[in-house]
């Protein structure tokens, strides 16, 4: 730390992003990434704004939100887009956050923009199988931030849970994280119309395969979101590229295909959640692309460190409550062969 | 305003970009955009990362800071890179500014990230003939955020006026932002070694033809830069995409094309001072690839007005000191030429 930094943030704890080792090619099962390809489209959308890079981007990115505005049905005006769904989680705790609560095991950067933002918050914690009790989040009059499916434990509330917390805050915002709804969830976008205080924010990172170009939103009251573009006015206008903008719309446009790769994502998901049982090990039931498991054989680090050997990343948290578990994201079929068959391996020995 | 918006941020006015119409094609002469495209570099790595877009980027940015030392002479835990140099900006206001002092007259966003981040801060007054008076910056042991060239008067101190200022307040941070260095300036990078207060930002959207793409970095001791990563990794540590990251990189290998473009510019700038000075325009001494002017015969609104008009956009400004005048960016020669017939065109109507 130099000696000038501002004693505000002297005592911040900065969220760890997953490893990206670069002393050879991994198998990345890590940070939960699609294993497939952007859509031609994307590509040919990059390539055209690539000779245009010398003009800024359009501020509202109105080509981007009209079109996610089609596909979510909703206005134009109750959609922005940010660089990545961080960025509009840390503009929304910015905006509405005063006393927050969310579950003690979610993802981690809540109580890092809550730290970031000064917002005194609460942990609630997950009931003993790892589900979100909505009773916990009824009648709060705080404002709430849930992950639906929840990271890293895959598990989803479903629609009529989620109405009831958002009904019973209605004088606080309710953000709800949908960054991996598209893998078996139920979406809650369909209840912004009737609830202005409810905000949903998702991400092109996940299902529609641009972690690399850096693409989020949010979807809510045109009030709500006024008020997110005065903070991101106040902060960076340009925030999303016009490569990535033009991405996003042609990814919005070859939909199909993305939507496809989820259901790859959750066959695959069927498959090695069976396979991780055949071995033994607990695996919640996961909404999301990624599973979260532990086996009664080897503990979490363990596993970790014997699969990073083998060159497969799988993603440990060292928290005391899920420290014998690991986070796996579900790729191709023949990713998650090489995992089980790896898992095999080491299982045995284990028992030697 | 929603009924939710944080009390924090009620009085909050945003930053004002230069407009983009759409309704038809006009010379931009508004955002201080190169009016070259990337190099051909540019286009293949951006295709290249075309096909990974499914990876999140690095956070660290590691193939585009070790580039960005090379050419500044630094080592690489010198350098942050981010979504623009606002991003920069921003991060640095967050970390280190205190008290807080700027001129009166320079980049609009300065106040805006002040009042967003709560920091107390003063507005200097430019001297009559708008330029800054380093004495009124050298012993005030405050937070000193100076642009360099400045905007957007393209007015310019020398190295060793900024010398003494960064010297003579070593207990806090001076920000030299260098957005505009590239068109004729010195740059402060040169001092980094020497002063550990010293943060220097600067863009790739002027010089090096990539605003659409946006990237900015910022360079100074490796303490300074820690904290700032500090700041990073507690907001966005994906803040850069991996399309921009290599576009950067490549442009960086093809730095003579960019420079010989820097050169034209200013070509262009001695030719249109010239001509709006035969026009009787007063034109200040531009060290950035914009001119400020104002004319005797018509209002800075009124010349602004009638540019419009005529497919032809600059930039007027409202605030009281500088409504005489507008920014006009430095555009090819033949932008420059279609310029001054319009307000050669003008201001014979004006006469009549």
């Amino acid at each position: 730390m130099s000696r000038f930094f501002s004693s505000r943030y002297a005592s911040l704890t900065p969220y760890t992003p997953g490893e990206q080792p670069k002393d050879m090619q991994y198998v990345k099962l890590n940070t939960n990434e699609s294993p497939f390809p952007p859509s031609p489209g994307v590509s040919r959308a990059v390539a055209e704004q690539c000779g245009k890079l010398q003009l800024y981007s359009d501020p509202e990115s109105t080509v981007l939100r009209v079109k996610l505005a089609e596909v979510y049905g909703v206005k134009p005006e109750q959609v922005i887009v940010t660089n990545g769904s961080d960025e509009v989680l840390n503009f929304a705790f910015m905006a509405f956050a005063e006393n927050l609560i969310f579950p003690d095991i979610t993802y981690g950067f809540y109580p890092v923009f809550a730290q970031l933002n000064n917002i005194p918050y609460e942990e609630i914690p997950l009931e003993e199988d790892f589900s979100i009790d909505p009773k916990d989040y009824v009648n709060q009059n705080k404002t709430i931030v849930i992950a639906n499916p929840n990271a890293p434990t895959g598990l989803c509330l479903n629609l009529s849970d989620i109405e009831q917390i958002v009904a019973s805050n209605s004088d606080n915002v309710v953000i709800i994280d949908e960054a991996y709804v598209d893998f078996g969830g139920e979406s809650a976008v369909a209840l912004v119309d009737k609830y202005d205080n409810l905000l949903v924010t998702m991400t092109f990172s996940k299902s529609r395969s641009m972690a690399g170009a850096r693409l989020g939103f949010g979807i809510g009251s045109k009030a709500l979101i006024a008020d997110l573009n005065t903070i991101r006015y106040s902060t960076n206008p340009y925030n999303v590229n016009r490569m990535t903008e033009f991405a996003g719309a042609a990814a919005l446009s070859e939909n199909d295909y993305y939507m496809a790769n989820c259901h790859t994502i959750m066959e695959n998901r069927t498959w090695t959640t069976e396979q991780l049982q055949k071995l033994g090990f607990k695996v919640l039931p996961s909404k999301a692309n990624f599973v979260f498991a532990k086996s009664p054989r080897i503990s979490g680090e363990g596993l970790y460190l014997e699969l990073k050997k083998r060159g497969i990343l799988v993603r440990h948290f060292t928290k005391e409550r899920i420290k014998d578990y690991n986070r796996i994201t579900i790729g191709t079929k023949e990713q998650m062969e090489i995992l089980i068959s790896a898992i095999t391996e080491i299982l045995k020995e284990q028992a030697l």
